[in-house]
């Protein structure tokens, strides 16, 4: 499975850490390209406090927001290091991306295995079963 | 072909069922993943009604909203509707987001086939020609 | 490559275009179906200027949004435009769309190729290895 993930707010997160999560209990190896937001997400420094829901929702993104930010909620974070652990992760950050927001490789999170060029990303994976753009 | 809508506005509700529509004339089966807002389109209370365009186009949102609201535009429910009535359309609304917005079967759509996990859709279209997360 | 395009802002078409010019580098052959937005971003005159970075990405957007605009950021058009001169790149133009936003097609880029509907889209990239919606 190849994802391009170029989103951070939580509502698709946590559809992102769901499909990862469940493709690597298939057996499946899953490789992502953090392409904008990534280098966003993959810092070290925590998300945003108000990203949490994309806009444009109206009366259901209240719902949602609320939802997401009970104690129940599940942390698309500790899903991602939770799959990680059983399963073939593969997280790249966009090297086009980190010049342009002069981000080094110091601010990526832990989670991040390498720093890449989109052609590497599209060679690795042009035999994924499965592909998603977030 | 296998689709992941995690969206509720009309601007990617059209594409979506316009999407459908052409791969289910030409044969195909579509299964969908409704993962977030899947439940909240599939609900049966109506959209709300500002959602209709997702923000960050400037002028061009206004100019689509207004196609959008006009008579002669395309309702995407009732393509849906239609697709589903010529050819293999299986919705699946995500059992994990159900359970995180306290949703009920009874509060999903007619269209929706059943309520399934992650790994359940993954591992039922894994062999899918086409992917897309919309 | 098979790409669905449906949105406008620039950190959605910076993304695209790199992943266009990659895939051709790499030698892949990409068809492109401009859906909505396509024909926003397929048009003569410029996008609107304040749309460069979606809304909910709190105060990352910011720091977006000053990196796309300052004059180092690459630009996705001229991406584009290189990209084609280099490999197969095939631009279609929704052709629903252009009649729900009254188009001529006059009014399209001439980086686009032809107007089509969406099932001669599916038809032609039925076979494409990576599908992406955007």
């Amino acid at each position: 499975m190849a994802i391009v993930l170029t989103e951070s707010v939580a509502d698709k997160l946590l559809p992102f850490a769901t499909l990862v999560s469940g493709a690597l209990a298939l057996g499946f190896r899953v490789d992502v390209f953090a392409s904008y937001w990534g280098r966003g997400a993959g810092r070290t420094s925590p998300a945003p406090a108000g990203a949490t829901v994309s806009p444009g929702h109206g009366k259901e993104g209240a719902r949602r927001e609320s939802a997401l930010a009970a104690p129940k909620a599940p942390s698309w974070k500790a899903m991602l290091e939770m799959a990680k652990s059983i399963g073939e992760l593969h997280i790249y950050a966009c090297s086009q991306s980190m010049e342009l927001l002069g981000l080094s490789k110091d601010e990526l999170d832990p989670l991040v295995n390498e720093v890449t060029g989109v052609a590497t990303f599209i060679d690795r994976t042009r035999y994924a079963r499965v592909t998603y753009f977030i």
